[in-house]
């Protein structure tokens, strides 16, 4: 799995664990919602800058999206 | 100070911590010189797999690049 497959699986399953859907945190991060669907699916070369809205958005450390436990 | 700022300064640390070159980072990361040089100035927006580039090349997991002591 490459790095965008295991950083859109770690968005998907946070967002899950918040128990909100794609278009909460899309409006709660201000990252458009079909943007967060590619990113979840791993066709995304995402930047920091998204990167760190989905961190604000799901409340966790920009760290925590990197803990692949690899 | 901004998420590309921080990233850049810690990029800059990590690499003169290991008292290695701009060029040496470039060549060993596979990553442009002059685009470095602009990520340690806080310039760009970097992106997954630059960020998963540099990791490798400064020898540091992805989530050490993120530890900013918020």
């Amino acid at each position: 799995m490459n790095i965008k497959e295991k950083f859109g699986q770690k968005i998907k399953s946070l967002r899950e664990q918040k128990g909100i859907s794609i278009e909460h945190l899309a409006n709660i991060s201000n990252v458009d919602r079909n943007y967060i669907s590619d990113i979840e699916k791993g066709k995304r070369n995402v930047s920091i800058t998204i990167i760190e809205k989905l961190s604000k958005g799901l409340e966790v450390k920009v760290q925590e999206l990197f803990n692949y436990e690899e």
